[in-house]
């Protein structure tokens, strides 16, 4: 590990623990260096308040003048709050700029680099930048697509299938998986399902695991067939958001509406197209999505390639059955050339089951 | 780590690097130690040749009296061409000794430890034990039951399938997973397939690595379908054995014998039934069987229950599609709480694909 290296993992480590509470912001964090001492930390805390490199800033004082900072974000060119980030730097004086990544919207990527290199000031790029991109993952995609970033879960056994070929499922994987995927609905702003989830399961959806924040409820029902007597309709635990087909029981509307339950009419009325439900839901301001979906759901979206994201926990048993459904159903491709790879791909153990993350490369 | 631990791995590190070349022996490895150091280490090199405590004996020669012996299977009461090894170290005046695991025939186990114990050496059992008896899985079974051990072996799609829903599978995983299948199909006596597999793929079913030795081809065709110019009816690479049906047309049990071909008949006339094969594979002094087969032969072992190990190999893409096929078929279990469950897992990375290894437990 290189001096640059080891600084820019302290400041990555104080931006994640920032996590949750930066919102709409991105995590940000950035650590000054003098003559091999540090002399200033600082991460972005709060929307509204300073960001990461004004806080190493004023924790340096004087002893800015000079120093190497180093910053997981570029540098904003910007006047919010505080004024450009970048501007700061130089009339601090610093003498480097270490910088994880560009800013992920094009539109203003390079901008606060450039008022740095004008001002005389040596800046170097790309150290740690993978690690700063998967730590605002959501927020990158957002800001520049004003789409949510969708994080696609199932469990499955070894096997491959999410249930017997009763459509039995309860359960697959151990409390500690499943504890695990309620941090997870906890992290992501929606939970999306198909109404079958709903019919089959009767599922709360909710983040149940101590300081959970429940994600707002989102299903997908094109002919509104959701029961009235749902839990997500009736227990008011967190939002529900339906996406129906566009002529459907204005009765049942009502009902549900009354029930506290916002129903949204996409434009086809023989399915709801997932592209328009990420549209919908961007507009609404949700940046994240996690889709807890049956293998039909879950193949419309990734036809349409809208899935950022696979988490996968696999139960070390096995269940059988050629009628036994898998997690990505739909038509699916014809040939193993065209298969979507994924990269970054971590697998670890929770429990007895194993879990694993990757982002598919679609083409 | 125990002292104990420490002197049993090296036995069992010995007794490992003499894989292959001891069958149809066991691995055995052996440590004397005295004062705190090592007098002598043998490991079974070779039927016909000393066990592994002679070796270690030989070598220690008066150091053993009174030192401690760690062997990591018990050690032997029946008279072979050194004796038995349990009288040895009774007559070597050893003080005490450490045994991985008792040896895995219900008949005789136990016995080295009577005659250990009546001598007034002191005896641990079961230092390391999980790791001798993985060691010598196969010989374990066979020993025991005269059946093959049965690995199943499979690759999948992260969404759980053996091919695209065109049947369309090459290739799934990357080369370093292939030539990973090559050595296990290496270390195995026998490969087994349907004969839609020879029909679909032709596939060769060698073992194409350098050193690489051929297991038998084992095709179960009920009907005798297999075509008469299929690789592993021409080629003569390894011996192919066709286990089919009662009733089937002798004139292509003819050609096939003129070929070079096996001919088992076995008493079904519309299935072969995978029990009978095991037992006639045992019979023909099979210990070991891989296979390599589609969903529905793969299920014909799991719902009979005789699957011993299963190695998956799980590629990082996704190619989805509802009528794309799993690796386990047939009717499958009805609820999750009747799943097999899986032990001693494991998951290991190779190349860009994730290896499984974990052991069924039938109830």
């Amino acid at each position: 590990m290189t001096n640059h290296e080891f600084y820019m993992d302290l400041a990555l480590k104080n931006a994640s623990a920032m996590k949750g509470q930066t919102s709409p912001n991105p995590l940000v964090g950035s650590v000054l260096v003098r003559d091999g001492e540090i002399v200033g930390i600082g991460a972005h805390m709060k929307a509204g308040e300073p960001h990461a490199e004004i806080h190493a800033l004023r924790m340096a004082g004087e002893k800015a003048k000079g120093a190497t900072a180093y910053v997981t974000l570029e540098p904003c060119s910007h006047h919010g709050r505080t004024g450009p980030c970048a501007v700061a730097l130089v009339e601090a004086g610093v003498a480097k700029v270490v910088i994880a990544t560009l800013d992920p919207n094009p539109l203003v990527a390079g901008r606060g680099v450039k008022i740095l290199e004008e001002a005389g000031i040596e800046v170097i790029i790309g150290v740690r930048e993978k690690e700063s991109r998967k730590m605002n993952e959501v927020f990158n995609k957002y800001i520049v697509t004003k789409k949510p970033f969708v994080t696609l879960k199932a469990a499955t056994t070894l096997d491959g299938k999410i249930a017997a070929h009763t459509g039995h499922s309860q359960w697959i994987t151990s409390n500690d998986a499943r504890t695990d995927v309620h941090h997870l609905r906890s992290e992501n702003e929606a939970i999306l399902v198909g109404v079958n989830t709903i019919i089959k399961d009767n599922s709360e959806l909710t983040a149940r695991i101590p300081g959970g924040r429940h994600p707002i409820r989102v299903i997908m029902d094109t002919r509104l067939r959701i029961p009235l007597d749902a839990k997500v309709v009736k227990d008011r635990k967190a939002p529900t958001w339906i996406f129906t087909g566009r002529e459907v029981d204005g009765k049942k509307v009502e009902k549900l509406v009354e029930a506290g339950v916002k129903v949204f009419h996409t434009s086809n009325s023989d399915f709801v197209d997932p592209e328009e439900v990420l549209t919908i839901l961007g507009e609404q301001g949700i940046t994240s999505v996690f889709i807890e979906a049956g293998g039909t759901v879950n193949g419309s979206f990734f036809e349409k390639k809208l899935i950022d994201k696979i988490v996968l926990y696999i139960a070390p048993k096995l269940i059988g059955g050629k009628d036994a459904p898998t997690f990505l159903e739909g038509n699916g491709l014809a040939v193993m050339s065209e298969a979507i790879e994924l990269v970054d791909c971590t697998f670890e153990q929770i429990g007895v089951d194993w879990k694993f993350t990757g982002y598919p490369i679609f083409k």
